[in-house]
């Protein structure tokens, strides 16, 4: 039996001495590297952070210390050894354990999080309420450097950095989030690791002290010394916090040393580790982007399974279409919020540098740096996550909205996302968007459609739009070196004719739409199928046209059934006085977990053949609600 | 004519001698006292900013070279010398000219705002366009203290201090936001401008080299003295920025060397500048919380105009019912970010200061902290601004909601405003909340309906809720010593019977909508009306009653017409397969400027007249859309 066999709970490791805590990083290294070669994960952020997550688990008396991850992405050892082990083969998959710290899922999860810069503020609270009630736990928030640049980070600093509650918070300093580090933040903590004075005097105290000493040392710190070290941690120190690092993040012994220390000192305090993302496995340690999440792959070679698909997927397309406008329009410039590869931008960045800008983790200023570029005449075509959106959404209608500036907003992730789980999924941004004025939103049904949406947007004619699109591969439309086709705005189009029953979708969604309306006239069903294309505006010519032959009208989108076209079509139907039954097929309001877009299309009731089994029902008027 | 009058533009500065622009600060100040008193605005951050104001456009060539103010409070010295000196006195006014900067309002104006902490983004994003364009324009924001803390500031700082561009960045320390400061940042403010050393170095340098060879002076520091000057700006520094400071920001000469001085160095420059809120007038300066907006007030005396009303504030009602629950309620924490006295939360901190948490501006961090507070088996009761809750949008999905944390979430300021305008009416929080899983949405329609929600919400059969109520005076309803009673949860309640035309209102719009209904009666129209109450869970059996008796159906929000309460009667009556009639009566699709509530209602066809007379013709079928 290997060591790992026998941790079933943190417990399990405190009877273990430093060399077999070693030992038993390597197993978790090797068994979370087995796992995520045959069922994908974010495996090089977990790589990095093993020794880590043993040392707290083995220095805090967990779950009554709270542990809170930052993102989550770091998390597998943390699932592995609190008696996730042999459920972390189900990592991600459908009613499986979530790829992210979940409240519901285990003790040990003390806060839920997929989405980055939150763990400080959480962290705090459960400091304060620990301080409230006089309990005596301790609360440890991890954040990597990247989600450091996010606002919501420094607002946590901020607060606590005022406040006496007892808060550590371990900066996970790798250089990198998913794409390469940026911004000022970033820049600083290259600077202090890598300064020679820096290093000196680590060195010198470290050497002189050893690290067991570390608590007695702060305690009499020369005041020269002293400085010197502050200042390498002087945002910090100026934000109220004590700064101690850098230390080496793969060394248990250090790492068990140090936090053994820091947990007797009281008041907020920052520790700057350094890691490696993945670690410990050489093609993960080598290409660190590719890593960050690489699919199946061979444990052995490192050999990624690479599928080799003969359609697009929509990140080519946008990108590779941006790359074409801006080299015939000098006013684009692109913008995104750390999310550069994943969305295609870095396709322009490569050519054109010095109008591409990723901004780090920080969706707010993404937008609002757009809104100052569109004021000053330039035209910015914004890329951000759907779920992430969610950030700036007061930016997007105090900044661009409400004075009207012209930002072309490219909501990729939108929709179902699969395995990422419900802190990705983008299934609010119809709804939520829609009552905002002076935006348009648009869904392309296909490759071509968001060619032409996004070559249609740049025009002087489109204002302020939001194009929402999903992840992944399109369904093989045709779109490349076809020349650009403008879509009339607020247009949608019909895709068959029939006359019983109308179906209207919106996005790409609406292939699974016209599955099932081919299914349905099989079936001697006679079903209209619109693409809406534009929420909004949406185009009454069609929705007057479906008032007029319709009495029944399915509505199908890739979003929350709330407030989106389902909503837009009732509010219609009462505006335009038409008494007519209208089904909503869309996400329900409850969150959806992860699993393949696939079987949470099933889930929701929307595959094709759901669709159509909906279709047949309504015809039938078997039932009526969704 | 005073030397204000012959100012007209800018251009009208540049012809005055320094001794004559102190003599034209004095009689802006007076101006703008005058004007002020008789037309209530934000005075306090104004009378701070008169001496920059005139600074910076004296030595900057605007509007080509762009001032972007945060918050905008501050602004009225550049709304008076940049063309608006008549028009001043419309200021706030319906029809009148915005309270704070407007694109759409004058060429000087180069970034709307309201909101705060945006500043530096936007102006970063001018920077980056006048670099990519080859333009020769200066870029200037001006950002407080208090807005410094916003995470928003952050990310533009962060952003900013890694690139290249030339930016000017000038906080204006005043040491307050509307409360005091607070925060690790304020803290380090404050650490800076009366530390000894700082204000030793700083000396010696003025003083060796006086202000006018500034410039001069950054191009050969001595590395010791840089170093130590450096030093008070550290977090600047580190970020990438030049720090230059403190200097006093009323003296012109000084600023307007110093910015001269600075217009020639390229890069990220932070200049810190010291003034004090209320400058110049006796009684903003010695309560400076009160003077932020003081309303109207004698000149002379500085005696303020206060209408005792025997009506309560629904300020007053949440503050003090607040405060008795939490008396009883041990593990009632209250959390608002920067709006303590604003939103009444002030009234517990004074008692139980230990669980009032007053965290700045950061609303992101201010949900996220009470989601950590809540997981930590707490009861945080958050009170935002329904407009500045746009902000912490994905905090409430993804810390709150998402993991079924209980936080209740009072929505202040929701509705339309007022005289705050377009930046901050709160229209949009029932139609974008909505969508959210697991979240309650209610709104009272008086006083004693907002007691009874509050206490009600802290029950533990209620899950996280959102309450929304407007600014200011109640209806007069009692509720002052009443025993508390429990609001049955997702209940709303029958106002007035009738058995033609049913007028479904929520929140205190209510009144308006029960006036109308008694119009209609009076005129033959027996009108029943219902108030909601709750958005969300809807009551079922109140929306069964009205589908089955009635075929004409008014719905009545003070928000947003799209997918608010209209939305979901119309998505119901599609799920209930009722054929009916429904009209929206609520905030149409546009941005609705400043005035006050009452012409904002008419203009917006929400005042009881104006429901009535839309009763009346919906009776008479005469309109059928919004």
């Amino acid at each position: 039996m290997s060591l790992l066999d026998s941790v079933n709970s943190p417990e399990d490791l405190k009877k273990l001495s430093v060399e077999q805590l070693q030992t038993l990083c390597s197993q978790i290294r090797k068994y979370m590297i087995e796992c995520c070669a045959k069922n994908p994960g974010h495996l090089g952020a977990s790589l990095g952070t093993v020794e880590l997550t043993v040392a707290l688990h083995y220095v805090y008396n967990t779950p009554n210390d709270k542990i809170v991850w930052d993102v989550g992405h770091q998390a597998y050892t943390h699932k592995i050894i609190t008696g996730r082990r042999e459920l972390f083969k189900t990592n991600r998959k459908y009613k499986g354990i979530s790829g992210f710290p979940k409240i519901s899922e285990s003790d040990y999860d003390a806060f839920g999080t997929g989405h980055s810069s939150t763990s400080i503020s959480a962290a705090l609270g459960m400091a304060v309420a620990s301080q409230l009630t006089s309990r005596d736990e301790k609360v440890i928030a991890i954040i990597g450097d990247g989600a450091l640049t996010g606002g919501l980070a420094f607002e946590g600093l901020n607060n606590a950095g005022s406040m006496k509650a007892d808060i550590l918070v371990i900066v996970n300093d790798n250089e990198i989030s998913i794409d390469h580090g940026s911004g000022g933040m970033h820049e600083y903590l290259v600077k202090i690791s890598t300064s020679p004075t820096y290093n000196k005097v680590k060195e010198k105290v470290w050497d002189s002290f050893g690290p067991s000493k570390l608590r007695k040392f702060i305690q009499r710190f020369h005041s020269s010394t002293k400085a010197a070290i502050i200042n390498t941690g002087s945002i910090f120190e100026s934000l109220g916090f004590r700064y101690f690092g850098i230390i080496d993040g793969h060394n248990i012994e250090e790492l068990i040393t140090t936090l053994s220390n820091l947990k007797e000192i009281s008041g907020p305090k920052l520790l700057h580790i350094k890691t490696t993302k993945g670690k410990g496995y050489k093609p993960a340690e080598e290409n660190q982007i590719v890593w960050h999440a690489p699919g199946k792959f061979d444990p052995l070679t490192g050999e990624r399974v690479i599928k080799n698909s003969p359609v697009s997927r929509y990140q080519d397309v946008f990108g590779r279409t941006l790359l074409e406008l801006a080299r015939k329009n000098e006013k684009i410039v692109a913008i995104t919020p750390a999310m550069a590869t994943g969305c295609g931008i870095d396709i322009m960045g490569k050519e054109i540098p010095e109008r591409t800008f990723d901004v780090g983790i920080a969706e707010q200023h993404a937008v609002t740096f757009s809104a100052g570029l569109a004021s000053s005449g330039m035209l910015p075509v914004c890329n951000i996550y759907s779920s992430f959106m969610q950030r700036a959404f007061d930016s997007v209608i105090h900044d661009v909205a409400l004075q009207n500036l012209k930002v072309v907003f490219c909501l990729d992730r939108s929709g179902l996302v699969g395995e990422d789980g419900a802190t990705h999924h983008g299934v609010f941004d119809m709804s939520c968007f829609r009552p905002i004025p002076n935006i348009a939103i648009a869904s392309p049904a296909d490759e071509r459609e968001l060619r032409n949406l996004l070559y249609s947007s740049t025009q002087p004619d489109y204002p302020t739009i939001i194009i929402r699109y999903p992840r992944g591969n399109g369904n093989g439309a045709g779109w490349e070196n076809e020349p650009f086709e403008k879509i009339p705005f607020g247009t949608g189009r019909k895709l068959r004719d029939g006359d019983q029953i109308a179906l209207l979708s919106i996005g790409p969604i609406s292939a699974k739409a016209a599955e099932a309306a081919k299914l349905a006239h099989e079936k001697g069903i006679s079903v209209a199928h619109y693409d809406i294309r534009f929420l909004k505006p949406i185009d009454n010519s069609i929705i007057d046209e479906v008032f007029s032959k319709f009495d029944k009208i399915i509505t199908i989108e890739d979003g929350s059934i709330s407030g989106g076209l389902y909503g837009t079509i009732c509010e219609m139907a009462s505006m335009k006085k038409k008494d007519c039954k209208i089904k909503g097929i869309g996400i329900p309001d409850r969150f959806i977990e992860q699993g393949t877009v696939s079987e949470l299309y099933e889930e929701c009731g929307m595959s094709a053949e759901k669709i159509f089994e909906k279709v047949v029902d309504f015809f039938e008027e078997k039932v009526w609600n969704v």
